[in-house]
């Protein structure tokens, strides 16, 4: 069980501290640890976000337990040399193409949702979304104007193979919930998803046990905010996944609760709270933790099969947060260690 | 004052027959109005969704009053015979390059909105999205593969002088409200967003009473849910304001209440209510025809500077609201022509 542990930036170092101490006291047998530098914290140490160490300890574990990336201090820098470029590349590199998100209300928290607590606690949904194409991995540039100015540009695109992959794992993932999966396209005005949704409609014949709609995005971000409730799992591709598993987020109420994981072919994956690296409250212990122990559950789960351990994870979060254990982000006075401490106590 | 009417597809007849009659209630001198077909009633007529007769009549007109294109019928046509087209086309063919979508709560809605009434209530803000350009009119296309299969792209791009021009509508909207104006992108992703950032940033310049913000496209699709209060305007191009300005209105709770105007370099506007042709209610006499009466007062504003008749029938609408008369939208049971009547009484 050879586990990469990514702390990175911010806050990052913090909260993978609490959920490698939950990873640890589950006793696991052959439970290995390896740290790397990435983002910010490894482009002051070598020069680069993502040093060629680090690649080589992410394609040797087995999984990858990530923190969170992004500092401020290098927004001026050239592209390549940004934090964001950690992800980006351990997402290319490693070919983790799926990304699943899911985004459920944790019982009693229905009030801290901006959302009506009805419409709020009603949202039990995971979207599906591809991290290895579209107009991040495009071509890109920015060209000087032959009358002066300057262009930029950057190619969207989508092959269907490529989109039946990820097609393969929404409908997997519907037939293991609630049997819905909608995609969510723009083919009104893109070719990418003309190509996006014709590929979807013809890998949807072999998963009859699954009930297949299509949204254009401008409207799926309209039904997010209106009636949440009624999807089960989104599949869309990396721009529109972006945009939309953040608002999903949002409207869970509380984005210090909520894991991710980015899956390649086969178990491998990268586990990763969705809040990013918060510069603001680094490195004074008031971060939760609890996204990222529930990121930990989701590496047990998905790379391992350990369904009881993650299982037993979760439970101790969900106990945690009913007794009154809540984070800043929850208006409570909990601070980092002293979250963990409790998600252990109760584990 | 030579106003085109384009009522287009499923209930755009109906509820643009309400705003012609609150036009002419007002007794304006010189007022003419010429309708044209667009959309799928005009591929059934014309074989084309943007006629030349109707491009036509668009070139010789002060501004349009636009209904809703939309039709399923014509979901199998090559992309260049569906009804989005004419609106599409429109936009290109006549410049109209600024989209200014208002989002405000009406007060006493408060509750009809999602989220808590609390957050609903306190939303007015200001989308300003680019439309002539993005990935929505870059070269675009689907290959196929040298081994098989087929690849769909789109090419997403902006000049510098496609941002500054939006970018000087963005500063104008936020100095005549409360002076903030926040940028949105994706920069840490795309060369068009690089582009976008740098080129606000040097227009901001010319507004040192202006406060310039920036956001990532996916938090602002967080914020947009958390406290949409905060803000004031936004600015952003085509594919990110698609989302983001279908996601602010379904916040406000009402869409059959929000209009918008689509804006060319002097005061030459198309102007249309944000909700779409919905078939299912069309012919019915069911269409709240509010938005299309309140694109009409914009209309009055922004192309003809008639700012009293704009708020006469603003507060028209506002009274008609209040004294509740709520259409099917806001789970009242008032008809489209009697909307019309009581928006008419109250002129
Ligand atoms: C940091 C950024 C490049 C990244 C993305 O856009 O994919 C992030 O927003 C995410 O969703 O993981
Ligand atoms: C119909 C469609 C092409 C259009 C767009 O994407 O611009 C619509 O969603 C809009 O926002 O006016």
């Amino acid at each position: 069980m050879k586990i990469a542990v990514f702390a990175g930036d911010g806050i990052g170092p913090e909260v993978t501290q609490e959920a490698v101490r939950v990873l640890k006291a589950l006793g696991l047998p052959g439970l290995e640890l390896v740290e790397g530098d990435v983002g910010g914290a490894a482009w002051r140490k070598h020069g680069h976000p993502l040093p060629e160490a680090t690649l080589e300890i992410a394609r040797a574990a087995d999984a990858i337990l990530f923190g969170a990336v992004g500092d401020f201090e290098c927004d001026g820098l050239e592209r390549h040399l940004r934090p964001e470029q950690a992800i980006l590349g351990l997402r290319k590199e490693l070919g983790l193409f799926a990304n699943l998100r899911p985004a459920r209300v944790f019982a009693g928290l229905e009030s801290h949702s901006a959302l009506r607590p009805e419409v709020a606690g009603a949202i039990d949904l995971l979207i599906v979304r591809e991290l290895n194409g579209d107009v991040y991995f495009g071509e890109k540039g920015i060209d000087d104007l032959p009358g002066g100015g300057r262009r930029g540009w950057d190619m969207m695109s989508y092959t269907d193979a490529e989109v039946r992959r990820i097609a393969h794992v929404g409908f997997k993932a519907a037939q293991g919930r609630n049997g819905k999966l909608c995609s969510v396209d723009k083919a009104n005005v893109l070719e990418t998803s003309q190509v996006w949704r014709d590929t979807v409609i013809e890998v949807a014949a072999e998963y009859p046990d699954v009930e297949l709609s299509h949204m254009y995005v401008d409207n799926a971000a309209m039904q997010l905010v209106k009636n949440p409730g009624a999807f089960d799992v989104i599949v869309t591709g990396n721009l529109f996944g972006d945009i939309l598993s953040d608002q999903a987020s949002m409207c869970v109420g509380s984005i210090g609760l909520l894991a991710s994981a980015s899956m390649a072919v086969g178990t491998k994956g990268l586990y990763e709270p969705i809040h990013g690296s918060a510069p603001d409250i680094a490195g004074k212990g008031l971060a939760n933790p609890m996204a990222t122990i529930l990121s930990a559950a989701m590496l047990l789960r998905h790379s391992f099969g350990l369904e009881a351990e993650a299982a037993r994870i979760e439970a101790a979060v969900a106990k945690a947060l009913a007794d009154g254990i809540f984070g800043g982000d929850l208006g409570g006075s909990y601070g980092t260690a002293a979250i963990g401490d409790a998600v252990l106590e109760r584990l």
